[in-house]
Parts: structure tokens; C-alpha cells; sequence
């Protein structure tokens, strides 16, 4: 039995931790051997691939991003996109493919396996946490991690200088590093993208945490939204050294706008990809880890069509169609637990 | 309504964070007032209290310890224990108690409730991990975090001098911290109490690692024990400087048997009770104020003889003579699927 | 013998450091007594002070952030400054003033000394470290280990998408902390205000690092100029939603010029005040505590019109005078140096 | 012109950090080749070399340890020690030799090229910072990081339960990383090798702790002896499970004997082989990368017979056989000025 490993879309600290554990239990207690894709699906279109053994896999665990490379590639969007896959796996003897990554990455597995028979299992990978089949996804807590490291930071900068100071996170369609790290880093206001935003509640927490002498900090995720969501696209706009139209970031916007109505002084952070790179943390290496060890159990059961997640402890089989059809968002209820901290 | 708060036991990063919460949800949304008893049950015995409200429980979200204090102090082995803690409640006018805590506190709180209906709210606190109600405690993650970034830093040692390293963790009873920290280090080997250790088994793991030109990490829970348990006690015995026989930890003893059947130079490292003291994770600081906010829901409720505990990614009520009726240990197939790395 | 501290300018971790240090040896070995004054020299001109005694100084070692707040007040642009000043110290029956802060604060500290016999004793404090007379500043080594630990996760995305990142440092007038982070990170570029920089110079940089099959960190400090500044100035202005020309970053302006000549995608991360906030590293303790130690020794010897400063491993006593003087800034030799690393 | 380089003695962050700018500046700037020999002086004995270039050092400035392996081999002990040697050089054609170590390997090389006239050029490595030709020697800043951190966690252990919290560091013959990590960790009472310490005046700062309602923490180096020594000898020796006498550490005895002299409990952290492993620091780093870049640059000016060494801010050369004639030890008045902070 020949497996096929690839990794797509954005990089992920815990993402070396998977395909090291699918190699050792692969090769150690199913004698399997392994191909590696480079790029994601690129590697399959174009038949590019690395040796997989445990040689190649030793030392990656604490490793951030992923010794196979990545590319938001999508075989369904190219020419024969199907059929050079199918080659390739044909000319590399490869007889079932485990495939890392997210959304696109795992829609792709799953149209593989449904419509053109291609063996495949899914490892669900989102920083952003936002898939509904899994209670968690790896790289999520070290994003959190690294995002309340930051507030903690903040926290004195802000006091000394007695000045609002925004964060600006990652989660584009879900809130859960900014409601997570707003949480853990003790935010004064945590705003989501689930949630449109009232600059004038906002700037009323601001004042009233003035009022008990301490400074404000405001975590966003990059999403987030005002009520009137075309006040951002007017105002941000400016024009780029191309003279292109540029949106810039809502962190910097709403610092801006926090300025102008509340009078106080307000500087922003904007973490980007400082959050997504580097060692995983503990959690996401022993998730990352068990994710392999299951992916390549369900090769071996012959379960195909099949993603891993977690359920509480547990990591248990879902079907990959249904894995990636519904974002998981944060809940207007637990926007409202996390609101009594606001202020 | 006022409500009595105390912390018993060893300290857990994430015990602050939970005061933190209680009392400003407490405050804000119900308009409760707080009493905090020192030093868990002692306070309550000797009517020993401090101010809770909002500016006391500022700043300490990030902070390890308890602001409360803690100790070991049990009413039921007291004279007249109940009736002390009954008398300072009613001086204080306190309504309803919240007890921070593992077993044994917890314990006092089901026995106060059940038999003498006295109005308790328990939070589950065990770095360890071992209460089966709940799929993890605060502090937990914390210590995993510091004991992996250990085993990080000896990789580098192990491998330069071609040593042995055994790094003893916590776990007395369970083996949570090495499994999940000998996981997430890439450790080669781990050893827990649920499972009983075979020396000559160990030292077949170490000489194959070296084989492949690496150097070996033992992990090692403070409560393993060889298959023949008798072996550890006579061996380590060893008078202390008053003349009493005193028991040295499993890692020395560990490190120096497989010195002596392998020939290969071992070193140990006890990495005790910085496990357990500084600021908590990012997890920890959420899961640990979502145990306050819904312990203070649940006074609010009147659902008094309940503990809050984690399941998935929820947090829910289960009765507190069950939660703690039973240890929760590492099943022999989670044990099972980690020996995959070891070798 | 009663002492007036205060602190004055931009945040800087250590500023506790040298407050507490202050504090302990005045009281223990002197018997001195102290007053802490708000906000730098505002605290003075309005005659607004905080008790400052050993209680007040327990447990702020290790904070991030000053205890007294800090202000960029300038007593000789107010009426009556330093009539105000000599007003508040004779009120306060305060004897000599230790002065912690940067060029402007212990400037003065100096005049105030200089041309109107006020005791004063200066501590260095500036996070870029750009201060003549001393080796180093407090402050700077940590905001040097949260860049470098930037840099080290940033690599990992770099390499995984193939694109060139850009991380925008603090350094208006000297480039210590983007020399020092970028050698410590192994970043492929470093751009310093010492020394303009060549557009097309960086991008061969980039290309040839992208030939061997990695990718480049470009390390900015945010003081840094292109060869030709003027294009800066006019290419990254924009209006603001005020209406106002506003400045976006060298950081931002750079990635973008990096893309158009390159063709390869890049992206920018501004650390911005995670650098200066926070725990502070323990050689930053170590020195300010140190600082804090001669500080008040200088004041018992009655050895005014001084600054402590750092030669090798001693601390010694210069000119206040002299102290703030002249910049230091990164010599030629020094950047050329750090050259073989770029590419 | 090819270059030979080699790492001896104990393992130490910022060794593989010394390499790389070696191989770098002298491949880049000089056109040099370079030979690296396995495991110290042994390598050059048995002919064992590895290749070193660009590819080669890529990607290993975080890492800790050496690749190049490392031993305590001393050729000088060896039968024909310097003929096997000088045969390995001319078989290699090797012309110079770089040799990163502490007094041992610097002290080869001082007779390799004072006695037999073989061109050698030091770097000096030591984590305990007690070279005396030198301000720091890289790994001692990340050793006293790893020990700070852990005397922060232990604070709140310490204060939770009113317990004597003793850390146990490194330095066998001098107290710099306790010296160090105890001033920034704010420890309370800081014992070294180069005062002898009073067990009755330790218990007095211990006691005296308690009185003002906190708990203290205790850093002693690993070679710190009571004023009288025989005392430690005779308790602590214990006999081991091979029957041979054992000398447990001095942080435990002194835990012991503080318990039995105060009452009071106490504790041990032996931080062990955690302190030298792992990423070095941002200073390490810098420093280390610094030497090794003066280090070839010496090679270059055929300069044979020196060491690299730290003063201030410059990196200068020393003559190889007076660097290491001197134990550079915590001085009498270094250690009065810490006292302040006991007790």
C-alpha cells in the first residue's frame, strides 16, 4: 500500500506534526510506504512530489508550517484537472491520498472521492477554527496563544499612557481567536464579524473604562463590521502608490474613529502572520499528532470519504461532505457571555 | 444576596481567573456582593474573610496562585467543623458558597450540601486532569505547555552529548501531563501509573533510538511504577540527613537503572513545582472564566449540589457527588496508540 | 533625606526595575524617605504625588509599564515651570530628584540641575538604545527578543507560501533594534536610519534569496529612508478620514514597491507597542535594577548632575550634561558587518 | 585556504549560531572551504569530519546544541594525541583550526599552537560566564532567562501556600546565573560558590520573609557550600542503589535543613540540563554570531594564537593562553550590592 500525503491553503503551525505521525504509524504498524506532494494539489497536477519515510519526517513535530509546501490550487478549476491527478497517482502507484487543509482543500478531497472514485481521507485545517464537524482545529490555539501574549503586553503601554490601544486579529468569516484572546487577555471590547459593530457602544466602554482610571483595549477580528458596513469601504479608502483604490485594515479604521468621537488617543496592532507561524503549541502538536494517527487508521480501514475530528477527547470519522458544509461561527450566545467583561 | 467564595488545595494557574469571573458577572448582571474565605475550608472554620468586589479582582486574570490562598484544611476531620462553617455564615450573611477545588474540596462541598443543605456551587480544579467528569480542568494545559517546552529545550542536550534524559512530571495518580507533554515533545518514551513500566523493555526503546543515531527522552509521570513495585521502594531508600528513610523520585531511580543495564550516560530532570505556578495559558484563562460566569449562573438558578464541568466545547452541570466519585485515568488504548513514537 | 522620583516619556519595560531598586536601598541602607511624582515632570508642576515606600513596590519587578505613569511634559514651554517645580519639592519637603527617562527627561533634569541648582540624578531609559554614554539602555533587550521571536515565526510562513515578508521594527533615528533582531533572526534584509537604502539593491537581495529556494525577511526599522526620501513622502501619503495627509509606515510602502519590482507577493507585519510592553527580559532586570541601585547610591553620595550608565559590565556615573548629547547611532562598520547575512 | 572547526566541552545555546557566521563570512567574503570535525578534539583524533558550507549551516541559528557533536576529549591525555591530530590536518589539507569551547578546549588550543605551532583561533563558550577575558560568553544569557522564568512561576507557588520555595542553578565554581536570575527574578535570598553561606543567617532571611506575610525563594548555585562544608559532605552522602556513596544536591540538603531549622515547609526545583538546551536567546544569538564572524576574520588576518572576546559593545581579540589563565568569580562587592533585596 502506497499513500499520497498534501497540505493546502494558508500554513498552520501543527501541520508537520500530522504528516509526521500518518509516516511513523504508516510505516511502523501497517508497513505502508508514502509520497509526498509538493504544493497541495499543484504537486498532483503537475506530478511533483518528495520521498515521505521516517528519515525525511524526523524533527518536524515543533515545527511551524509544512515540509511539503502549500498552494491554494484547485484541480477543478484547471484543464483536465481530474485526469492528470488520476495520472499521476496511476504513475506514482499511489493507492489512497490523505489530504490537510481546509475548506477548499477538503471540498476537492471530497469531490475526488464522491464523483471520480479516488480514495481519499481529510485532516480538517483552519486556524480560524471555524469548521463545524470538529471541536477544535490545530493551529487554532497557538494563534490564541500568541494573540493573548500580545494583549498581555498591551495591557502596560496602554496604562502608562492612558490610550486605547486596538488589536487587530485574524478571523475574516468567524471571531473565535478574537473572542478566545479577548477573553484570555482580559479586552475591554471584543468585536466579531458575526456581529456588526456600534461605534457609539463602543466608544461608550471606552469612556466608562477611562472613568475607573484604566485604559481600554479593543480586540477585532479582521472581519468585523460596522452597522453600516459601507462607512468603512468610504472612509478607508484612500488611494494606493499604484493609484489603486486600497482598503485598509478595520483595526486602523476604528482606531480612527475611536479617536475622533472619544478625544482620547488611539494606536493600533495589527498581529498578521506573526499569529499563524512558528512552533505549535502544545495543544496543537498533541491534536495535530492524534489527527495523523486516525487519518491514516481510516486508510487502513479502507474508510474513505472520511475526515477526522475531534469531539470532546475523542477523535472520531465524519463524512467530508458534510465536514466543510456549514461554517462554524460564534453563537450570539456566547458573544453575550463573553459581554460582561466589556467596559 | 451574598455569595462566599474559597480556593482549596494545590494552587493551578487559572484560579484567579475564576474569582475574576464570578464576581464581576456576579456584580454586574445579578448584583450580588461577595465574601472570599482565606485559605479555603480554614477561612470558613475561623471566620476568616476578605473584601471581594470589583477592584479587588482587578489585574489578576493573569496571574498563577489564588489571591484567596489555600490549603489542605478538611471541616469534616474538625470538632464541630459543620457547625463553625454554618456559624461563620450566618455572621457573614452569606447566602451561597462557591468552592474552587479538587477532590477532596469538592468532596466538603457535596457532604455540606447533600447532609447538611448548606447552598454549594463547585468549580473543578485538578492540574492533573483526573476528574472524569469534565473533559479538561484549568491548569492542566498550562503545565503540559511548560513541561513540553522542556522537553524541547533537553532534545538539543540529549542529542549532543548522546545522553539519556528522563524528565519526571507531575502525575500522581494519572498520567495526563506526560502523555500529553511526551506527545507533544516527541518524547521516546513515556511512562504513566495506570501502567505499570517493564525496565527491560525500556532500555530496548533507548538502545534502538541510539541506534539511529539519536539520543532518548524518557517522560515519566511522579507515580509510575515498575512491574515489580516493591523494587523502587527498597532501592531508593535511603536515610535523609535526620536519620528517616526517604524516598527518592522515580526519574533519579529510572536514570540510573537504565545507566546501569544500557551503559549509556542518563540524566534527570525533575521539573516539579514550576509545573504548576505563573501565569496560565490562553486556554486556561478561558476555560477557567467560563467556569466562573457559569457558577455564578448557577447559584443564580438556585441549582445548588452542582459542579460546572467541560464537555466539547460546552460548559454544562453535573451533580457534585458524581464529579467526583471517580478518578479519571489514561485508558490502555490511549496509551496504546502514543507507543507508536516510543523507540 | 527625602527623595522625589518620577518617570517621564514613552513606556519602556524595566521602568518598575529601577523604581523598586530605588526604593529598597534607600530605605534599607539610608533611611530615606520618598515621594513618587504622577506622570513625569507634570506630577511636579501640579504638585501631584503618590506615596512611594517598600509596600508600594512589592510585586512590580517583573511589570511592564510604570507604577508612577509617565508624560512627555516639558517644564521650561509651561509658565512658571520651574518656579512650579521648586514650589512642589520645598511643599514636599523633597531634598533631590532622581529623574528616570529619555533624551528629553534628563534633559531637564540637566537644566534643572545646570542653570538652576535642583539635585537631580538621571536614569537612562530609552528603548531604541541610542544614548552616547551608556552601553545599553533597559528596554531594549526585550523589545529585541520580541522581534527576533517575531522574525522566527514569520520564517516558517515565508517558506511555506513563498513570499517575501516584511517586518517594521521601532527606530526613528537609530536602527539598534532592527540590527539586533534581524542578526538574531537571520532576516535576509536590514534597513537602518543610518543608512538609506536602495530599492533596487533590496530587490536583488530578495531574487537571489528566492534562487536558492527560500524566502526573504526584510527587517525595517521604521526611521529607515529610501536613497530618494522624497518618494516616500509622496507615494505614501494619503488622506486620512479626517481629511488630514497621514503617513502610512515605511514597512507598508516598502512591501508594496517590493511586489510591483519583483513581481513576488509580500506582505508587512508592524510589531508596533508589543515591542515596548510587558514582562521585561531578565537582562533589562537585571540592568535597571542595577541602574536603580547607583542611582540613589549617587544621590547619597550627593554626586548631583549625574546619570548612571553601563561600561562593559559596570556601572558608572557620567555628566548629565554630556549623557544626553549625542545619538548613538549604528556606525558604518557595524551594518557592513551584518551585510554578509543579506541575500 | 581551508578551514577546520570544531565544539568541545559541554553543550551550550549559540554554538551552531557561532558556525554559521563562520561558514558564511569566510565562504562569502573570504572563499574559503571548511572542514567540521565530529564530536570536538575526538574527531580530529580519529579522522571524523563532516562537510561544512552554506547549505550546510541553513536554518541553524535558533537551534541549540552543535552539529557538529560534541566530547570532552582532551588529545593532550591521549598517546600521540598531537601527531594524530596534525596528521588529520595535513590528510584533510586543513590550514587553520577554529575551536569553540571553554577552558578545556581553548586550553588545546592554546598548546596546540603555542607548543606546536598549529594555527588555531578560539571562540570561548561557556554558560557559567566565568571567562575572565570577557564580558559574556554566549548561553549564560539563556540560562539566566530559562532560571528567571522559572523563579517567576514559582512566586506564586510560594506565596499560595506560605511555602520556602528553593532553585537550584547552575555554577559549579561561579555564581553568575544565580547572581543574575536571582536579581531579576527577585529572589530573596541568592547563594554562590564564591561566599561560603551561614545557615543561621539564611534561616534569618527566610523567617523575616514570612513576618511581612510573604513567602521567600531561595536560589542557590550548584556549588554554593554552608561555611562549614564537611557539614553538606556528611549529610547528604547517601548510598545509591549500586551501593556507592552519592552526594545529593545542595538545594535539597538546604531545603531539608531549612525545614528542620525555621519549621517552616520547603521545597526544591532542580532546573538541571533545562537551562543550557534549547533556542539561545536574542543576545546569544547576536553574540554568538558576532564572534564567529571576528573569529574567521582573525583566520583571515592570519592572527593565530587569540581568542574572540565580548568588551562593552566591541567584539576585540585576546591572547588565547591568558584568556583562559583566570576564573572570572562574582566579586565581594557584586554580591554586598545584591544583599539589599534578601531577606
Amino acid at each position: 500500500m502506497r499513500v499520497g500525503v498534501l497540505t493546502g491553503g494558508g500554513d498552520c503551525p501543527g501541520l508537520n506534526a500530522v504528516i509526521r505521525a500518518v509516516v511513523r504509524k504508516g510505516v511502523q504498524d501497517y508497513a505502508y510506504t508514502f509520497t509526498g506532494y509538493r504544493d497541495g494539489w499543484r504537486g498532483l497536477l503537475h506530478g511533483r512530489s518528495v520521498p515521505l519515510n521516517i528519515p525525511a519526517v524526523r524533527g518536524i513535530l515543533p515545527r511551524g508550517g509544512t515540509v511539503l509546501g502549500s498552494s491554494r490550487t484547485n484541480p477543478f478549476t484547471q484543464d483536465d484537472g481530474v485526469a492528470r491527478i488520476r495520472e499521476t497517482l496511476t504513475k506514482d502507484e499511489v493507492d489512497a491520498l490523505i489530504a490537510i487543509g481546509g475548506e477548499d482543500t477538503l471540498g476537492v478531497a471530497a469531490r475526488l472521492h464522491g464523483e471520480h472514485g479516488i480514495p481519499c481521507v481529510g485532516v480538517p485545517k483552519t486556524i480560524d477554527n471555524d469548521l463545524s464537524a470538529t471541536d477544535y482545529t490545530f493551529g487554532f490555539d497557538t494563534a490564541v496563544n500568541i494573540a493573548t501574549e500580545a494583549i498581555d503586553r498591551l495591557h502596560t503601554t496602554a496604562e502608562s499612557h492612558m490610550r486605547v490601544l486596538v488589536v487587530e486579529v485574524m478571523g475574516r468569516h468567524a471571531g473565535w481567536i478574537a473572542l478566545h484572546s479577548g477573553l484570555a487577555g482580559g479586552a475591554n471590547v471584543i468585536l466579531i464579524p458575526e456581529q456588526r459593530f456600534d461605534l457609539d457602544e463602543i466608544c461608550g466602554w471606552v469612556t466608562s473604562r477611562f472613568t475607573s482610571s484604566y485604559a481600554p483595549i479593543v480586540v477585532v477580528a479582521e472581519g468585523a463590521m460596522p452597522r453600516d458596513g459601507d462607512l468603512v469601504l468610504k472612509d478607508a479608502a484612500a488611494q494606493d502608490s499604484f493609484g489603486h483604490v486600497r482598503l485598509s485594515g478595520v483595526g486602523e479604521w476604528l482606531a480612527k474613529e475611536i479617536e475622533r468621537r472619544t478625544g482620547k488617543e488611539a494606536r493600533t496592532t495589527v498581529l498578521g502572520h506573526v499569529q499563524r507561524g512558528g512552533t505549535p503549541s502544545a495543544f496543537d502538536r498533541w491534536l495535530a499528532t492524534r489527527f495523523g494517527l486516525h487519518a491514516i487508521a481510516a486508510v487502513r480501514d479502507g474508510d474513505f470519504g472520511k475526515m477526522v475530528a475531534l469531539r470532546g477527547t475523542d477523535i472520531v470519522r465524519v463524512d467530508l461532505g458534510e465536514a466543510t458544509a456549514r461554517l462554524k461561527t460564534v453563537s450570539a450566545a456566547r458573544y453575550e457571555e463573553a459581554k460582561v467583561f466589556f467596559g
